[in-house]
């Protein structure tokens, strides 16, 4: 785990080009701004090639997609891949709505992504394995959660992350397992959509180790959540949302690495 | 008045699924998870009746919105029906616009909503009565408030809630009176955006009393802000957002007995 | 420079009309609210005519724009024209992204703006002059930031504030220079987009000056930023934002002459 990438990261100041969720677009342009990359967003098909040239790094989130949007997704994935930038999604509610994994399977059999982020119930579906997802959120289900990841990035041959109270990384082969974090997450609704772009950033500044940019985004937002959380005495979502920005910017290699805790 | 459904609410995690107002969308996402409901937003008419079936309650927006969401809006709120979900809708700019009052009447003549949500302005508009709206804000008139919102009830044959200074809500016979809040939900964009989506929520857990469930939703959001702001020195529309998101979340059903004022 | 109009602004809370950035369009909706003004936003082209006519000014992003909303930015622009409201564009990437520069240019030649608000690269690029743009940040560049500026209002025929360290402010012959500011604007994704609304608030109670109501707007939003930026220790670009919309709305005419910095 190399979490000294994020030093990496603001030095690079990365470009990492978005086709976003509107419900958290703000958010995630200014999650992305705060821990040192720079966002861009995109919602013309035309501009797509010229958009994904100037940037580092790619991240599709599916999240409230419409029909011109998923042209528009196609082609930037296959722009990403042609000119080798590195394809990050976020396949928002697969696991809930048949007509969305639908989607996010055909879209895929026409791009290769290197990294795809999602709950439990979203990480399944990809995979094919039974569970309950619930609107927006994971579900539960009886199943191993190290197992439908593997399976997910064995089927889709791309890192997994599973976001979750653990968050589980693969390649189909080597996993980690990091446990920081904290449940404000879950109350605020951009807190996944703003990992996937993260996850994104680290990509771009990574020499191709999308399995070490994974876990070490993964790390960095969980530690720096963690963080935010232990300061404030009650579950207080507007105040961690602002003061996750704050800290995003001003987290430093060390304070991450004194609380860091994965395996 | 039983301000206790919050907590029937909470225990429930209602699935709201919401056409958003583009502008207000990531604050109304927050707020209807932050009070204790699960937030779901879709763009694509392709999953509507996906969508509204493993809803709750469905709210639909007006604000800001372009020809194929109208079609969209038809499309949910005709599913809503079909599938007895709670329907809430929240006229914006229709007392300003005449081409919104236009589209407003049409989609409403295809659906029966249960619960309309808007300021004096636009209220007035859908029951066809005299007002000076300005903008997306209330404007000012001499009509009776009481008189606009029961008139607009009985045309439109659904609760109707009528957004002020005092919150007016009548079946179009029985009429309850809101007197709590703040003059910071003005100064904060989303409020009412918010309001109508937690409507809906509470409406996903009223056993079919919309009237009961429309009233509560009122004081519980109107207290929580008046809360917020007696804690601010200043009118601080950044801070009170921040705040507000915090309060939706802490706030109990005992702290809102106490200042609760209605009649 | 008549930092008085802020007054103006807040006694006559002029509508601003805007096109928005679909990724800042909720701060900037608060921003206008809390300065005084009264935000409306649109993304149906069938009532631009309506829209323009309760309007006192618009406002133009083109940020993040798709083709229906290129056909809806050259309906809202000329009837701003017919009904002689004063307009403002900010033309988002347009220095970054060939595409944009085409599609902002072909804009300009079919209605006539009043202010251009941009970055060095976007201002350099409407002014065909050699820039190195890199995403959606200013980018740098050995030429003179004024020369930019005035070459661009002369092409243009408009006034041109191109924002920065020092904002310029230009009607292509007398120049202005703004030295307020905080490098958090840079870390707050909205904050342009959010000026440029703010500098259409001004130029609809600047009787027609809208050199003045530029600066004025620059000196006044970078002043605030400026002291928002003072109380706090260090960079919090999320306790920024939330306390940007407080100042907007308390700080007074007075704490911003105390501070303002012009020449």
């Amino acid at each position: 785990m190399k979490i000294g990438l994020l030093d990496t990261l603001r030095a690079a100041n990365p470009v990492v080009l978005n086709i976003s969720n509107f419900v958290t677009v703000q958010d995630v342009a200014n999650g992305i701004n705060a821990i040192g990359a720079s966002p861009i967003m995109s919602e013309e098909i035309a501009e797509t090639r010229e958009m994904v040239q100037i940037s580092s790094a790619v991240a599709l989130n599916l999240g409230a997609f419409s029909k011109p949007q998923v042209d528009h997704i196609l082609a930037m994935g296959q722009a990403a891949n042609e000119l080798h930038k590195p394809l990050v999604i976020d396949p928002v509610a697969v696991g809930a709505i048949a007509y969305r994994k639908q989607v996010a399977t055909d879209l895929m059999s026409q791009f290769q992504v290197d990294v795809i982020r999602g709950n439990a119930g979203e990480i399944a579906a990809l995979a094919d394995v039974e569970w309950q997802a619930k609107g927006i959120d994971a579900g539960s289900g009886n199943q191993d959660l190290v197992e439908i990841a593997k399976a997910c990035a064995q089927k889709q041959h791309c890192v997994v992350i599973l976001s979750g109270e653990t968050d589980v990384i693969t390649d189909g082969e080597r996993v980690v397992k990091v446990h920081n974090g904290t449940p404000l997450f879950q109350l605020h609704v951009g807190s996944g959509d703003m990992l996937s772009s993260i996850v994104a950033a680290f990509c771009a500044v990574s020499d191709g180790d999308y399995f070490e940019a994974a876990q070490t985004a993964c790390v960095v937002f969980a530690a720096i959540g963690e963080l935010v959380a232990k300061e404030l005495k009650e579950e207080r979502p507007g105040t961690f949302s602002a003061r996750l920005m704050d800290a995003l910017h001003l987290t430093t290699v060390a304070d991450i690495e004194k609380i860091a805790q994965f395996d």
